[in-house]
């Protein structure tokens, strides 16, 4: 039985080094590494973030599930060796059952297209496959990284399809987060859905509502987001897997292509996986990441607006806006005692910032493209799962930590609508918008209320006021 | 019978002047103008980019249209008189027909979410209704720019409605530009579907291809683009119109809102538009406008590449890759003869760049947007109607004047494919990766074709390198 | 005596055509046309925009110089005939004051890095030229657009000088401005130094200031923006005029750069245009509009955060901050009586987000460079001399139209001082940090002033209390 | 003598926990941790990117010195008692040591405008001073975080200059590695000063030069992006502090701000350290970081140019242009044996298009800052100080291990100089533009040399021709 993944690492790792080969010449490796000689060169060239693929195991996931369907396939069409395709399958699993991901040491930020993730991959799996073969890491001979495990393979085709695989799982996870948030705003929504309060446009009175109007708004709002990102999901689920180096499909036996997807299918639980129909336009294109990329700033952009919106609400306590309060998460700040900040609301700002950030670098990744293939998609995933992960833990916290607690200052509110010339809106059809437009005026010039100077000069009945002003006509919801 | 509009602009426009009045007090307007006071204070406040609404028509006929929608909806639910309607009806007819265009003077780009664009429409409306009721402009007692001409309106719901009308017309026109240049290149792949050509990864040579297949690439991912286009269009058919102020309907009458929306229907031909099911976010959502200019980005990422791709593939004649010539449009310099280059597709990419920019001004303009409304929306407006419609005219300058009259250098092509080591990928699985790595470089070392090496050693036999060589093993086109 | 330039238009333009010739062959043109045959290869190359070069007279009349300079140090070393200089001479001199401008019908986004513009001078020069010497338009065997006007010259060096020069023109109306906008907010914080408000950080009450601190701090923050523009201008006074077609200086005769530089100092009035060090660098580098791009940028920031700041400080009437009344400037609302919007700033805010979205562009068309030349100048020049007009005549509108007309909303202010926590902050050195908290807290929940908690329990006396909230220990400025 | 900070992490971190409390009332900490309640709120309040502060030693340093500077400014001034002072100094010292940073509990993207990273700092210099002391940790009656370590000190004004200093750090190791790269391209100029080649304009074929100048212009534009981010380190220098909470100095006792200035100099060996003159504008202003981050980009612009340019120089080894050839670094397929990719220059435009997309976020949060403050500068530090550290490691890889083993393939260049019609440019002053016109393009379309079509007609002697093709003729360098 071989040892389980991971356990020889009690040696000091540079102390005991074992030899590979590559095209470049020989290449120290650590003795119980499970990466090989190309790892080691691509870790040697890009020593540029500090980031890993062993933050991402979404990535590394989809591309160890893409090289286990890939090895089935290749058994099946007969050109890998049964043994030799059940230990690569073995392995794999294990990986994707999260053994082994801290050795995935190359920098997320890579030249060569992927070809450094797709080797760190390849060797990984060869390497451990030759253990559960009763063999040592090394011995290629048996089972090799490049002629077995990538096999039918290019990293042309593989790291796309990964990348796509592993993008989908990150957006599975803003899904739930923003869905938890339109439910917060949803509750608060009908919690708040009799509290009259002024509209505002461009920052000046406007006209009556309900703060559960409001608050409903922002969960429509996030709804829409949530079916521009579902209509995404499709384009990421085309994969190119098969095409290899450029989308000829060059050095793919007949029917791997076929049987590769289907198991990429069953290992995924994602049925809609398909084969594009053009595999050399699928091979370079870049565009669902750009899709995606728009639609993750498309929330970013709501977000942003929504956490706007809750900062000015609460704006105050004394000379704000103060048609709300957010709930007191922590001391506001070190020299102003009692001072309570929109923190939660602001790191999510920040956060959409960052998103929209990384949006113009995937544009640009996506546009530096060139002939046959984009070598930028690294920095797009590693831009885009930060996006997706960032944004879906900022929208969890918004949920959780505010607006769950958000309260209504009710008696302000009430204050504020008797007090408004905004009403006076309302009355416009019946006075004519000029004469509503000087009686608006004198009243905020005399401090009178608008309704008293209508009724003083009989414009109109006090019975047309009442109906013209109750609640149900001022916020077009006549069950208020 | 009242005069032809327009035909009173033989007196000198400052010499003659008519007094309006707003809530501001007086203003003088040129006697013959169709628009008034409200205008003539915007045209004040914005000289700014001198882009006057003038230029424009899809938008001034979009808001003319709703103008007349509603003046319909209105007679029908009694809030306007018929014989004002049926003049405000006819005037818009005159308008959308084409007259009276140079009366929208205002600038494009202006503070107050497009109320004075509102105005102007309104008072062009109200004038030349006026004149169709044999009445003098300016008699605003007869018939009121606001008071009937915008009955039951407000800027917030028509100018939304017209704005996102406007984009679907101008979208109209880059969809029908894209078919062609789709058109354009499937015809070439087709032209060029039995040349073999290098491909190229990393701007390296890889592995074989056929030229038709590189040209059949772009189409497809044209034919995508077209997709996503037109995936926005039932978004900008939700129109928020009925909602008035900020979307709770105040002040228009029951009913009134269905048959102004059926009216707009007919009108612009649109079977689909709809009003959404939230009007209150409906009226504050400039998420459209972001989801519209992430896919129009994204076709100008992918039109960029395509254009990079072009004068990669042309550069040359001698120092370059000279796959393909492009046809010669003009002299390419002032100082060196018989210099010809890639200007049109120079000139798409820098419309690429415009748009790409320009989805940052949109994006920006919908973040800005606060409470219940975004100010933002002129802005909005003119840098998507600009990218659209460049992008439009870029691409039909692509199509026309270069696409169409591409022709491949045939014999370079040839004499690439049959000197190059990227042969040797399709002879890696039966070679083995290794092997076939010490050939490449031994080949590319010692300039002696790799092909001949492999015979020399007998790794292959001629039948076996014949077979894994033909146009068909390489290119996965069994048809070439 | 020649006739005055452009008097010959009277004929229907269409009408009558000249034949004219380039290396494509034989093209018409309108035979009072000043310009010739590649000029009309580009118009019909180029129907992208709509905006031809007769909408930018700042860079007609640089590049003009540019020939005119060029014209007159060619005579010098030699290599032109002294009548033909005069003439060329003479004809720019002409341009330079205004003249023919209609003729420049190239549009501004064009292929060829600019080389469409450089002939457009050419032939309109050479043609006017030739009149100047008594000759028809088109005998250009007497005086030729390349051969003479465009001698030593390539489009490579005189564009981007050109460039250089023209948005050193449109850089110094931009500084006009902003010193004017400083400066009414300098005359707005003496006005206001005796106003005293509560400071609000993320838009909750911090600590007292005055409004003059307040303004005084936008009269700052643009005097710094001041300096960064000013830096930039050295770096465009550095031209590449003589270095031609890649900063070889290929065909340029030796001594001619320096006569055509000091020549460009004289006729632009610049005395500190210098020669770059390296003009192979200088010729292909697009760095200096990445910084102008950048800077420019910045102040776009720093506007639309002013403009954000005078809308919140004015929001209201009733229900915002309305801290200062903006000057009215126009009805607010179509539907809304009496309703007053800050559409000033509002439009200001739109230009900001058009030109960091110009950035965009720019920082795209520079990163496109390849090799030895840039090809995207034209973009970059279109949107960098929009921004920056924009940009000027938003800074123009808002302090004529907006700042200089602000009012302070006095007794609503004093009245939020008193109220206000914030002033426990004050106290917390002499209370400590944590009781000063409950203090604060207390007073929040209570609606009890602080003040008289503090005093009730005795925590400070009364004269401790007044020292520290007097105004001048409030808010650091002791002559308050 | 206390112990050494750090020894007691032995204890299992979760099982002892001490309590403290805050103005929300009790809550837990590890017993061994040197934060306090602040910083557990804030992490409880974060859980957003994982990247905490102690990723950033930079950060960590330069808030440490501002605390440290405070205190012996407090001590001088008379507010904080000697022996606090002392231990506060000799925490800070050891802070600034290296000791505690894994302390730095609080993720970098944070609401509250650094309040919590304040807090966190305040809390671990509390405990350890404590310590230091001979107290226990949370024995804050004796030593506060707030009375004491951040006496006179607002958040508002320790973080805005704690973040200048460190990105002053982060600024310094770019400069480092941009002058090594520099360095570099100028070795390799002198390298190839002899090495004659086609430049190319437009990807097209223009006149020669040498490969020497193509590098030496490398090396000149990264002379001057060296000049454009030494300009913003002054700028840097400009810090807030002593200004607290809004820039009115309140609560920090006259001859605070100068002693903690002075203190700060000593402390950071930066003897330009100064006060701004309006310290409420320079509280809330962010654009030193709009500009830091803008010449940022323009850096990230120039390398991503140079690494195209790089790419297309060594494209090939068959189909590209082939002028020079990169070192070969790792395989560059999974599947293409013998394949090299140009990978070190697509990582380094990789982080490129980072810094780019990183601005953008920059530009967005100081466009975010409302009124006395901008709460978004942690996302601000974390984007730049990313953005300069992923850019000195890769241009510090660039220079090691791309530049220096670039090697000319001079056999081809000599080739294609030999062939180029390019060189008829040089002869066109002789034979006028439109004769060599013609001859280039019957040398194009009938392969024959253009030198040999002038000779047969005896357009130019052959003396002549062999003076105006002389290489110094040629590329302007007499001493080639």
């Amino acid at each position: 039985m071989p040892p389980t993944p991971g356990t020889q690492h009690t040696a000091p790792a540079e102390a005991l080094r074992r030899t590979e080969h590559d095209m470049l010449g020989d290449i120290d490796v650590p003795s119980d590494a499970y990466y090989g000689a190309h790892t080691a060169r691509a870790v040697a060239n890009f020593p540029l973030t500090g980031e890993t693929l062993t933050t991402r195991p979404h990535l590394i996931g989809a591309l160890v599930a893409v090289k286990q369907a890939a090895a089935s396939a290749n058994a099946e069409v007969g050109t890998l060796e049964g043994t030799l395709a059940a230990a690569i399958v073995e392995a794999c699993a294990e990986i994707r059952g999260g053994a082994l991901h801290e050795q995935f040491v190359v920098d997320l930020i890579q030249g060569g297209a992927g070809t450094s993730t797709n080797m760190n991959a390849n060797e990984v799996i060869a390497n451990r496959a030759l253990e559960l073969l009763g063999r040592q890491r090394g011995e290629y001979a048996v089972l090799h990284p490049l002629d077995h495990v990538n096999l039918g393979q290019s990293t042309n085709d593989v790291y796309p399809t990964a990348v796509k695989l592993a993008l989908d799982a990150h957006l599975a996870g803003l899904l739930t987060a923003v869905a938890g948030l339109r439910e917060a705003f949803t509750v608060k929504s009908a919690e708040f859905a009799d509290v009259l309060k002024m509209g505002r446009t461009q920052l000046q009175d406007a006209v009556p509502m309900t703060l559960g109007q409001e608050f409903g708004a922002f969960a429509a709002t996030l709804a829409e987001d949530e079916q521009r990102l579902a209509e995404v999901r499709p384009l990421l689920h085309e994969v190119n897997l098969g095409g290899t180096a450029i989308g000829t499909g060059l050095n793919a036996r007949p029917g791997y292509r076929e049987h590769a997807v289907e198991h990429l299918r069953r290992l995924t639980g994602i049925p809609t996986l398909v084969s594009p129909p053009d595999l050399i336009e699928a091979t370079q294109d870049a565009g669902v990441f750009v899709q995606l990329s728009g639609v993750l700033k498309r929330v970013a952009v709501k977000l942003s607006k929504i956490c706007n919106d809750l900062r000015l609400l609460s704006s105050g306590p004394q000379t704000g806006f103060g048609d709300i309060a957010l709930p007191v998460r922590q001391a506001g700040s070190s020299i102003m005692p009692g001072k309570v900040n929109p923190v939660i609301a602001e790191a999510v700002n920040q956060i959409a910032f960052e998103v929209i950030g990384n949006d113009l670098t995937v544009t640009l990744a996506a546009e530096g493209g060139q002939l046959q293939l984009n070598p930028f998609e690294p920095v797009i995933y590693r831009s885009l799962s930060a996006g997706l992960d960032h944004l879906a833990a900022g929208v969890a916290v918004l949920a959780q930590h505010c607006v769950r607690g958000i309260t209504a200052n009710r008696r302000r509110l009430a204050r504020t609508v008797a007090a408004s010339t905004g009403l006076v809106t309302a009355l416009s059809p019946a006075l004519g918008y000029e004469t509503a437009c000087a009686v608006a005026l004198e009243a905020q010039h005399s401090g009178k209320p608008a309704l008293d100077l209508i009724r003083e000069r009989g414009l109109l009945t006090d019975a047309e006021l009442r109906e013209l002003t109750s609640p149900a006509a001022l916020t077009g919801r006549p069950t208020l």
